[in-house]
């Protein structure tokens, strides 16, 4: 069963929830907006990614007639719902943040405006999309901004949580600066550079490591990358400048060596000597192992001569903050603005919209979260994206949207580029907002 | 794209590995085993999950014409290559442990025999699908074990890593002992209970909560849970109350209410005995919001009067431990035992077994970890499951494998039942595989 495009991958809440809706007749305009509540404690930025996957799930939401006979055989649901969800098409508008926008808690990324049942149903797996891929691209662009202009290639795919999970973590990670990914289908279905070398177990196959270098050498000459920590790893380097001659002389370079273990530094700085003293002065050398910002900086600010970084685990899983506090809350029904008011969980109500604000020479100075009909001066960072259930203008490339994420990291407070925690940027709540949740909530008593 | 079941959903080096073994004819059998090499701290066990997934993998394992057109033409393969992905079909062999197996590290739980492109290509996959299974399950096991006989539900796909997460962290908590989840598609896939009540933003729409719970209880008659925290806990439960009469004058019965912020067990206090003085002792209280099973053994050891807890993120993400120290290692090529030695990552090479030893009066003592060919008295944890790429026999149903881990969790010793660290259960490794070991490194040298 695939669960990437299936409508049925929701909670039974949404499905119960529409059905009273039905029966209610309350199918008026309902506007939800997806947010965090607050950053983890690790984070003190958080980066727009997922939008592509939303829209694309908003455009091709369908349930097919098995779907259906399913649902009826449960015995849970009316046929009203039935039928409802028969001819069920995404019908609403859509406003977002551009993917790769920095943003912080209480803004809203992403706003619906559908009929109440509709963008109810939906509420599961546009969460789902939004929170995971703007998490890992979260995380990883704390890892671009300490390796600075090194390359970062994600090696995670094998503990990612499944199979989405490693493709757009894939996809999350190059938005936010990494350089590519060992993930293939992330290289064909988003067109991502692909990296890879040679793993333990080629080294061990072979009775001899230098048999094994020389047989990955003529399989890939155009990327003779060797693992060399399978057994001892200054030893293998001696063996790479000692076979380094043959293969030159077959035309094949010797382009790197990758360490996965031990002190990484340590070894970098002793096959570094190694390799320039054995006429290999080109050859890179590539870390990996248990890598994530804090032993990125680690390395980079030892001085360890390394070219390069895979980052595995702890970027695909965004291990020290595998969640975030997001949520997709009602604002508005039927014209009426609304808020959730439970302990530690309120919300401010209505359409909102976010103002950068900007010191004179062009600093981010704080941001201005108020209403959406506010008429601030200037842009404010939510843009239409769809209509009537279609999309308004094609979205940005994955190339495009990756630059305006490197923008981003260029332009933003330097105090938040520390990986540890900074001030908290300001957001500012508007006079009109603070006005509006006051009414609000004066009208529910 | 759906990579829930691509051949692509690999690590290239997986690729460029398969051709380098077949320009040299290097197509003997070969052994890998899967195995954690660590508990992560807070981890005292782990339940073996995942097997049907893995196995589902091998039995379709097929590159389509598009896949490999798609590979020919990033110009990275050779034709020797393509050919032989083109025709690709698993035909290996598969030794594993039961699903819902207790089991400890360096304990393989899969060993694959096949030839060695094969056995190597499917790496990358195999430890995503059994890595993110037996995290959730051994994370799952812990709450069930605090919630001894209350119903547990995964309320986690709207924070689950992407769609393929969300759908196994319900088919894994569920093998672990939960009582079902809110995931609709799981419920199809894999026939688990669903459950489900309704949300904030239901009673938001509504300018009245009373008209939204009445709203509610005439579209779902059998399945009255209402959720009273929207704006104030205690309020809503008098509401509640008030509303039972006219409901049950239709033969609708409250079946329960949620509460999912502020001090539960202090809500659950008052919401009770509001619910009892008002006429409706037999409604349940089910408890939600940020729980895990430190939370639920809060709530227990306080006598909170909740029946039932649903568990989201922290389950679903395995938060803190969102990764497990997963290997899949080579461990024999061509007859000949082999292991990686790299610091830090050693592993026991060869094919292995493990026996679980008891003391007279049917309590684990230890297991033993040997080789496979040792031939000790009793069953190995270890047991046949594919031969020659075909199912030797179906494998257990999910209902028999739940039922397997429930066995297992009243088994094991009471010691790793804490939820805090407890002194390591030991694994014995046997002179037999000790003396293998030091004969692979004598001829290493």
């Amino acid at each position: 069963m695939n669960p990437s495009n299936h409508a049925l991958l929701t909670d039974l809440y949404q499905l119960t929830m529409a059905q009273a809706y039905l029966e209610q007749g309350m199918e008026e305009p309902a506007v939800f907006e997806f947010f965090i509540r607050r950053l983890p404690p690790h984070r003190n930025f958080l980066m727009a990614a997922g939008l592509p996957q939303a829209v694309d799930y908003l455009s091709t939401l369908r349930f097919t007639s098995d779907d259906i006979t399913w649902l009826a055989q449960t015995g849970r649901f009316s046929p009203t719902l039935l039928r409802y969800l028969e001819g069920l098409c995404f019908s609403g508008s859509v406003e977002a943040m551009a993917e790769g926008t920095i943003f912080f808690p209480n803004e809203p990324i992403l706003r619906i405006v559908a009929p109440l049942p509709q963008a109810q149903l939906i509420e599961t797996r546009i969460m789902n999309l939004l929170n995971f891929q703007t998490m890992i691209a979260s995380k990883a662009a704390r890892s671009v901004l300490i390796a600075e202009s090194k390359p970062l290639i994600d090696f995670g795919l094998r503990r990612a949580h499944g199979a989405e999970a490693g493709l757009y973590a894939a996809r999350a990670s190059y938005l936010a600066g990494f350089a590519g990914t060992a993930t293939v289908l992330a290289g064909r279905a988003f067109a991502i550079p692909i990296f890879g070398t040679m793993a333990h177990s080629f080294v061990q196959a072979h009775k001899d490591e230098s048999e094994s270098f020389a047989h990955f050498a003529q399989a890939q000459p155009d990327n003779v990358v060797l693992l060399i920590d399978t057994y001892d790893t200054e030893a293998a380097a001696h063996k790479v400048v000692a076979l380094a001659p043959s293969l030159l002389a077959k035309a094949i370079p010797v382009k790197g060596v990758r360490l996965d273990s031990g002190d990484l530094a340590e070894h970098a700085r002793n096959v570094r000597k190694i390799l320039d003293e054995g006429g290999l002065p080109h050859a890179t050398i590539l870390a990996s192992g248990n890598l994530d910002e804090y032993r990125l900086r680690e390395l980079i600010q030892s001085h360890a001569p390394i070219d390069s970084f895979a980052v595995g685990t702890a970027m695909t899983t965004s291990a020290d903050a595998p969640s975030l506090d997001c949520a997709y809350k009602l604002q508005e029904y039927a014209g009426r603005p609304c808020r959730k008011r439970s302990e530690g969980k309120a919300t401010w109500p209505g359409r909102k919209q976010i103002y950068r604000e900007r010191t004179a020479d062009g600093q981010w100075a704080y941001d201005l979260l108020t209403t959406s009909t506010d008429g601030q001066e200037g842009q404010g960072l939510l843009q239409p994206v769809m209509r009537d259930g279609q999309l308004i203008a094609p979205l940005p490339s994955l190339t495009d949207s990756r630059a305006h994420a490197a923008d981003q990291l260029a332009q933003f407070p330097v105090s938040l580029r520390a990986i540890e925690p900074a001030a908290p940027y300001e957001v500012r709540i508007s006079d009109t907002l603070k006005a509006m949740t006051e009414s609000v909530d004066r009208r529910a008593q």
